[in-house]
């Protein structure tokens, strides 16, 4: 199982790729799509690129995104918004149920702690991939969603019977 | 020259294409994507699909949208960002550039004044277009931010040396 994990941005766009082999957790790789474009089109374009680059270079099978809930700022909302609809809409276009998980279920899958700070996040990640310096904290971020993905997958396993009732939820 | 409305929204799309003839409007059709499917990635996926339906039958030349400053929810917000990212990023796939209008650009061009009413954008576009019967309200405004392209395009042409100046941003 190859996961692909989206940190959606207007401006960078963080990516994460995991492997899990024998119920082990490897990295793949991660980084930033980062928008050069001046046009609204056209940025969105960019971000629906790097995706289908992404994807075509690390063939993942499962994705998973960030679900957003709350805002205090609707004119960031919008531009989030367009961002994250892009991003779905080019995964859904490579076959790939899209995922999704609050920001509270991130934290609470990685750090153990659904209040934890950015930092905490990626200093977990790092050790949980066994990396060796810390990744760009939206690479981390996709990292975490990722792996959010694989613990949830993985715990519903554990739970007889619960892996064919909810594949249909999950696949 | 064959302009696209599009009026972006979570659950329906509405479009509406004309052409221009000897600097007159002629109504081309319109209409409304409607969302069926229940998971986020594959409604966004349905708005992309129609678009692109839309731009093979009727081959649009120029494309126009909505821009949106305001907003009361958040929420809603989001998921109108989302329809939105994916209706401009499916334009700039088929190569269309996507011009953006303000809701009182739009009404300032089609009822001749900014605060007009939804009713009556629907009943000027009507008699613009010499229509039999008023078009579906989302319907109507797609049309309607077409018409304001058009009557952009068209006044900017009377200025001198407009055209040439202005076709960089335009085109």
């Amino acid at each position: 199982m190859i996961i692909l994990g989206i940190d959606p941005g207007s401006r960078i766009t963080g990516f994460g790729v995991i492997k899990v082999q024998a119920k082990e957790c490897l990295y793949v790789t991660s980084g930033c799509i980062r928008i050069t474009k001046e046009a609204t089109a056209e940025r969105l374009k960019q971000i629906q690129d790097g995706i289908n680059d992404i994807v075509a270079a690390y063939q993942p099978t499962e994705a998973a995104i960030e679900q957003i809930f709350m805002f205090q700022n609707p004119g960031a909302a919008l531009k989030l918004g367009q961002a994250r609809g892009v991003a779905m809409c080019a995964l859904a276009n490579q076959n790939l149920t899209v995922n999704e998980y609050s920001a509270k279920q991130v934290k609470q899958a990685v750090v153990g702690n659904g209040n934890a700070t950015k930092f905490q996040v990626q200093h977990m990640v790092q050790s949980f991939l066994q990396l060796s310096s810390k990744p760009q904290a939206d690479a981390a971020d996709a990292l975490a969603i990722a792996i959010c993905h694989f613990h949830s997958r993985n715990s519903l396993q554990f739970i007889p019977g619960a892996n064919k009732i909810v594949r249909g939820r999950l696949r």
